[in-house]
């Protein structure tokens, strides 16, 4: 089990893992057998990064028994899923800013993500596992006004593409049991999504197995699992932490 | 104005400008300051690649009068847009396959393609030509069967993200006016679409402009701006052409 994390130290960037408040400095490919230096550095003299560069950023939606039986939503027979523009990325500790021209409400959805290791297509999901490299927390935040502005068509990449509605990190957890995990979202300390991916419709092997059957995944690409109940919009000013054992917390301000 | 294009020749990989049947090989940044070298190669020695590799892959949807009229759509207030998968690519003479396990329409639609010449943000409609580096033919190939698979959600993504779904080419043409272009698709030599970019509900600039406000694009981004009547399903065997005028003509063989 490790915590990779991407920062900038120095004006230079670098990777590494996380062991309580320091970074073991590693080279090589993150995903593909990096070496550790004999080099660290202190986590606070850092800038942490998102901890991956997704070429492809794939977002679920309704894939929870609880909100579905919320909202009245079916179950679907194959994973739902839009795409984020890359550039919508946002590290740890970045701040999620309001687009312009837009007053409606920002939403925070607290995810899971699932981070792909090696190069993946048309695999089982008992193959799956080694295909993910580890897990990181997603905020998928959207601008939900905007997103069912069309009468015929829903805005998904739109409303949740502009600067900064990706927030990724802090960490890549690897040697996770998925399954055994929870959500929970706290906005101002107070918490407002909790729920277990045991609730998914399509659980993490699922996902990365009927997805690498409609593309190929690619290492660094993130697959978020999409939120359940709780989802809200956010206050100007406001922080909001996206926590799942063994990641971490992934802490953002809106403003 | 030119004609871009990106090659592989000797098995390394190239780009140059096209002129009768000669390529003139380039150095440098397409997007910026090309030179020309004094080589060149012929046209028929080459494989030609996509002629750009976009990270950003955008396509609009119901984006044209005469096909909202003859389905009875409203005329929408922005840019419909979704994300096709860069996993998708496919070259001038390549193969549509049929993805494994459906059996459903696969659909032609023959699109014209702005390509992002500049990073842009929050350009206005007048600057936007700025940005534009030229126009190519893309075939937006649709798995039409599954879009509409599940009552509550599109799968634009999916249904449009399958290996080979996204034909692009011959060129990139620099220095035409948009708008006095035609979209013209024949399958196996019989013209089923041939639609003028003035039916458009968001014109070229436009759509950057509005686009650009959304999310920054960058050099290489496609915006692929919607297809209009006429786009069908495709029988295995057959050759679609997407061809402009000034670009040339975009082949592909679905099998």
């Amino acid at each position: 089990m490790k915590q990779w994390v991407r920062y900038e130290y120095q004006g230079a960037k670098g990777f590494g893992t996380l062991t309580e408040d320091l970074i073991t400095i590693y080279q090589g490919d993150m995903y593909n057998g990096a070496v550790a230096t004999d080099q660290s550095v202190p986590l606070e003299a850092v800038k942490l990064l998102t901890p991956c560069e997704p070429t492809t950023m794939i977002a679920l939606w309704n894939n929870f028994h609880s909100r579905a039986a919320k909202e009245g939503w079916s179950k679907p027979n194959h994973p739902l899923y839009f795409m984020k523009a890359s550039t919508s990325f946002l590290p740890p500790g970045g701040t999620i800013r309001r687009p312009e021209a837009y007053d409606g409400p920002v939403v925070y959805e607290g995810e899971l993500g699932i981070v792909i290791g090696r190069q993946c297509r048309n695999v089982s999901e008992d193959e799956a596992d080694d295909f993910v490299f580890g897990y990181t927390c997603v905020n998928d935040v959207t601008a939900r006004g905007l997103l069912r502005e069309d009468p015929l068509f829903v805005h998904w990449t739109r409303a949740k593409s502009f600067d900064t509605f990706c927030a990724v990190g802090p960490v890549i957890a690897t040697g996770l049991d998925a399954e055994t995990l929870s959500v929970r979202t706290l906005v101002d300390g107070t918490e407002l999504q909790n729920y277990p991916v045991t609730d998914m419709f399509f659980k993490p092997r699922q996902i990365v197995s009927r997805i690498s059957h409609d593309m190929p995944l690619r290492p660094g690409d993130i697959i978020a699992c999409g939120t359940s109940i709780g989802a809200g919009p956010m206050e100007q000013g406001c922080t909001v932490e996206v926590a799942i054992e063994g990641i971490g917390t992934l802490v953002n301000e809106f403003n």
